[in-house]
């Protein structure tokens, strides 16, 4: 389904995370079968192998978050102590998508009870999407088909623009932010079927519309205060 | 369905959180929405807008939790930084209700995929449950649909008694806090179908019964030490 | 099904929170169904009984994660302000497991919509699995049922052993830890469906595979960075 394409070049980094990977006695199989699925959905992959350390995975996720539009871990999930890429995905992310979380478990609820044992987080930091996903490359696999529906909208309202119609009141969205990763050039490009008024109203589930609906940068300042005694904080009852 | 009605005029306000409906320059269509469909349960609803800033939202929210049952907010629950209504939403809760969080997005999702990128949080302030929905008119009204089920009783039980048998040993819950906001004339009234025994077992999911089953006032204090080696607490092996 | 038990004397506490049954006024019968349908599942089961107090439900989960796989608690894990096991539970584990309550939740949703107002929490405590259900018999009964299709494969994950290929590079998963708590000899007891190739894939979501398969231990300590730079960091695209 072209729909679950990104743009293609898109920047993804796959961390493997895995003691037996990082010191070369084990093979990334969940590593490399991610990296050709995100390569078939337009993707440009590096790999890369972190032992099971929480500060190792801390900064190897911060750091893959300055240059991959999406960080995509796999490993670590589980419930030994060892396991602790969800408290580092935590640790480092600027909020979480508990929804995402979700529907990667129920997707694997509805193959494998076994699904409900992966803590794997969702999170944003800055304009990456950190995504943990489970070692074993199957149970990999099936989470990131169950994202794929919703990663390349995810991706775009996190690549930005934020103007959100803030800009003329002096709010800046994180002007510390280098630009988005979304290639430029096809950031722009959108299938048929996300302009169709029914679907893109489905995915506008924040009610700023369209961006060509956003307000004007010039519009005046008003004192929320005001416009809440005004029309929109009257009562109506 | 009159299951999903609450005591007529229980206090409830829908806060629009959104930079331009705030600055005047977007129509509050979700917020209007959503008061319409409270007033149909029998909300006494006023609205409000504030713009997309964490610290405002956070004051509108402890003010609105003073005197509202139920605070909908609808708005900036979605990937960008300057979405932020779920972390003033975290920021002032004295503890969330996932399982309200999850069943809205778990609806969503069996409508589009995209329901998952909502980060809505649900929590309880005080003596108000507090909600997040999306920003889109349609997500907003989908989300309140899917609360539709346990408002009612969310809402009661929040509004207390809080006994639970503890008032005789001198744990007086919350003795800070404002009466509950629920109108007392109609805070007393019952559906027959609730008082069935079968529907209020599986709603009385805390195990105390009907209030009619809690322990005298004048019960003795026991040692709950003593409880726990006595009866309670021995081994049954 | 064989497949929901677990060694014969494997330690689980039931934990009823109530102030009713902790000052003797009230009959714990959630607490005595859950002990009687564990002992089926081949646990050996204690009960203890603690207020509704924060601080006492905390000093009860340590101690009893101490010398035991499972503490299985029942009871405030409502909408009231005397509910406050979900914040104690969240207060004493190491790390929590959501899609087990999740699980739990999305399996009472089925049922009726009240399992949503549950804020039960599961995690994990040192060696034991922690797993907070509503005080309902009903509803604490179905909440075990949901979770028993993983119940075993969870606590042998946690019981360990924990080398994850790591242990030749000098971490020690936890050696403060005590022994696991499953008898040892019934620890290494399987089932032969879980040993079949499908189901052990299935089950091994971390990806370590049985553990036949891992590395030695007198595995040569590869520096990490080594091993990124060389295959596993290699760029692939």
């Amino acid at each position: 389904m072209s729909g679950d394409r990104v743009p293609s070049g898109t920047p993804a980094l796959v961390l493997t995370i895995s003691d037996g990977v990082a010191n070369g006695t084990r093979h990334d199989d969940a590593g490399l079968a991610l990296a050709e699925a995100l390569g078939e959905k337009g993707f440009a992959v590096r790999r890369e192998a972190v032992a099971d350390e929480r500060s190792e995975i801390e900064d190897a996720l911060r750091a893959a978050a300055t240059d991959n539009a999406l960080v995509l871990s796999t490993g670590g999930t589980g419930l030994t102590p060892r396991d602790v890429t969800p408290q580092a995905t935590q640790a480092v992310v600027d909020y979480e998508v508990p929804g995402l979380a979700e529907a990667i478990r129920a997707a694997g609820r509805a193959k494998t009870p076994m699904a409900d044992l992966s803590r794997g987080v969702v999170g944003v930091l800055g304009r990456a999407l950190i995504v943990n996903v489970p070692g074993s490359p199957r149970a990999a696999l099936e989470s990131l088909e169950a994202l794929a529906p919703t990663l390349r909208h995810a991706l775009e309202t996190i690549a930005g623009p934020f103007d959100h119609g803030a800009a003329g009141a002096g709010h800046e969205a994180r002007p510390d932010l280098p630009d988005p990763h979304l290639p430029e050039s096809e950031a722009a490009e959108r299938d048929p079927e996300v302009t169709d008024d029914d679907e893109s109203d489905l995915a506008d589930l924040d009610g700023d519309g369209p961006e060509e609906d956003e307000p004007d940068q010039d519009a005046p300042d008003r004192d929320p205060d005001e416009a809440d005694r005004g029309e929109h904080g009257s009562e109506i009852r």
